[in-house]
């Protein structure tokens, strides 16, 4: 039964040594999405055209967030990130699937159920590269929840009550534990 | 119909003037999930009482977040925070409503019908005060989405597979846009 | 005849005492200029309207950097910003003034003498804000330094002969010393 | 034609790969001016060799810069330095050259003319140095801005009127797009 | 019996809510000590009066630490200092006062008994200014121990057995908890 | 006779050039004491076991400062850790050794001889890891600086008294300049 490594046999916490790991290529790619209004949906459309580009200002925070990773998370690795992209999805979804009453961790469900209508999301994706001796999960991770936390900064004049939901990890490849890939 | 106070009439991203306003005091607080498995879930319970304390190493990351926020999030005002705390509570969820088809946004679900049984999740809350002219609401869903992403690298090497979900602003007060309550 | 501030009686480097002075509106505008060449100036031109916008991200890394200004300047007081634009004009120069012989420190001649034509030059205006015990002169500049920075950091693999050049106080105002204005 | 490299086929930012870089020395030096008035560069021509040496506050404050330079500038690169040095020359020009009628845009001119009859100026240069897989220009180049904008901090209570010019990049070697050499 | 404070009634750790405290002027001075051998006591006498100065170095870096104690000292409030002075002064040691056999905690008897002579040491001191509702006591000890480290920093490679001792609080004022004085 | 490496030939600070080192597993150890009144120790020791861990989120602080050191020590070089750990034991002294008259540089015997009993302390160790350039002796010591200060932090509501003191490199390993012991 695997234990948890960030502690030692006393269980202190530890910054785990990794020196004696081969230096691979390794790659993450994280996911997340934020629920948003109508309103600041089609806003957020608009802009992305012309000037005032909410997804482009959280685009920059999501990738310049990916470089602070290690001074947030407290037993993170520094690593000299090779490559980082943000990339954004629109979704307006008209699903009618019903859910469970009283299924209040559901975001869409809530939406849906309070518009009768449709719900509104944008999908976050961030893709880090490095050439380590560990993953770089955690910074795709963070890239996406600051990018997510960004568009909320953005538009909570118009709205505060948008829900970041469903942030994981995609993939990761390179280093011994081998790859993952999100079923 | 508001607009998206981030830009100026010509759409560029700004810093928005708070110099105007008064000096209050505002409060936030922010919630989040992150979903794991049984085994996750169990030793978390164990290391709360004994040393090796997910949790608080955590609850600590979450608390040092907060005081980075402006740094992270590009047009948030930097402010002199007076308190600030995170708390978790641990969930165990027989709930055995269904779900549609084809739903795989819902974390919880996917858990359900993976195992059958139930599935697992540790809420993170964070509280934020200033005296200020501007809110906290940036600051307290940081600490939430930091304390979450902690929680994930500390246990990661068990499970790649965890969700940060349902991460969204509980109540704000102080300020002239009024209170907000989480409906 | 006065002395420089931020040495005490010995000459040692202090952090100067604003203890005493009152709070107050502090307000500094700072600009300068990028001078680079016709394929440059004409791409960002393009990509001002569509996606791939180099001012943009410049206009970001300048706010940001403003909030930065006393980790980077080492006697520089923090403050609490309150207000932050940065923005910028594109200019095509058609001077045909002359400039004496060897007068290489003129980077708006050496680009005429080379090409005979004209130059191209971007400017960067940053406006803060803030109420305090000081004033926001050194926010002001670093936010057009890093502007400008960021500028050449997105179009060096073009041409990296670009100069940035006349970056200087446009005013302050706020404060006993007075209001400044550039003549 | 030469695109743009920091952003992709979209449009939108990116920090570009670089891990199919290989590893080689890495050298940049960047320069710059500040033109000071006639008190202000005989006070640091004093200091400099008794105690108060603004210079030194400026040389520490520009090699403490490069090492923060990935987080000012967005789509950098975190890079582990390996040397880094910044020097400073002091300057009294007599040049009478002429210069055109409103041509404000020349610091060294329009001293001049205020004065009739020589301007000043100190000029930091900055190297650094690493291994590693792209190069160090931005480094050097924040390593010179922050450097005279220390120097502009220290000295701005007796003028704010010093002006920050001329900076640029004197060379560059290693790396796959070959050397890089002012003219 | 006083209780911890950093902590609430569950034993979790907090940042102290100190909103309902006034804001009032408070200082805070904090000292310690750094033993060397006497080639670099010497040397550090003489760079002091020429070029080289390398306790102008470590008060440069004392007092842009006092400036990062927040981000340090995990549940520390952010404040904005308005004051910040780090002073040094050289002790040649020639106390012939005996120790215990086996006293090995004590750098000052140790030095003594391998030299049979004398042993040196620099003091540094550090004053921290502030209008806030909170201490700066962190930030004054801070910037001791940061100054003390460089002066290791910047000998260790002629002798890496210095020692860093005796750092403590010399006084503190303003705040509802009195005064406190070094006894 | 060694010279200051910190310096050029002219005096002037410089981050050294490191290019030339081959890239070896660099180790260091440092380690320090913090002395503290009866109450406090026993305090600690009782929320070792409890939740409410003063040491828990000390080493916290220790772990994450090792990776800010290059950004608080002026010359020191940015470097990525493979490996931090940072432990703690605590003592009761009946040490009954006599000390000179007026040796208050003796934080113990002060201790002592206002009790008349015995003294307790806190020891704090830091062990840090990477494979580099160059040595890691000043991570190593700013983990146990930070991690000291924590607990003083943690406790000073109950006596603001405490004394770090003993700081010092216990050992380091790697490199050209050879081992380093601690006798």
């Amino acid at each position: 039964m695997s234990e948890l490594t960030h502690f030692d046999k006393e269980g202190n916490a530890i910054m785990v040594d990794v020196s004696a790991k081969p230096v691979t290529t390794r790659i993450a790619i994280a996911t997340g999405k934020i629920y948003v209004c109508q309103e600041i949906f089609e806003r957020i459309q608009r802009h992305e055209i012309a000037k005032g580009d909410v997804l482009g200002v959280a685009r920059l925070a999501g990738i310049m967030a990916t470089k602070r990773t290690s001074e947030l998370i407290p037993l993170c690795h520094p690593l000299p990130l090779t490559k980082c992209e943000v990339n954004f999805s629109l979704h307006a979804s008209n699903n009618l699937s019903t859910c469970a009453e009283g299924d209040d961790a559901n975001a869409e469900c809530a939406s849906r159920s309070a518009t009768g209508k449709s719900s509104y999301y944008i999908q976050a994706t961030c893709l880090v590269k490095t050439d380590g001796k560990t993953g770089v999960e955690m910074e795709a991770l963070t890239g996406v929840q600051i990018a997510l936390l960004t568009i909320y900064d953005m538009c909570k004049a118009i709205d505060k009550g948008m829900v970041i939901t469903d942030v994981h990890l995609v993939s990761k490849s390179g280093g011994k534990s081998g790859d993952f890939r999100w079923e």
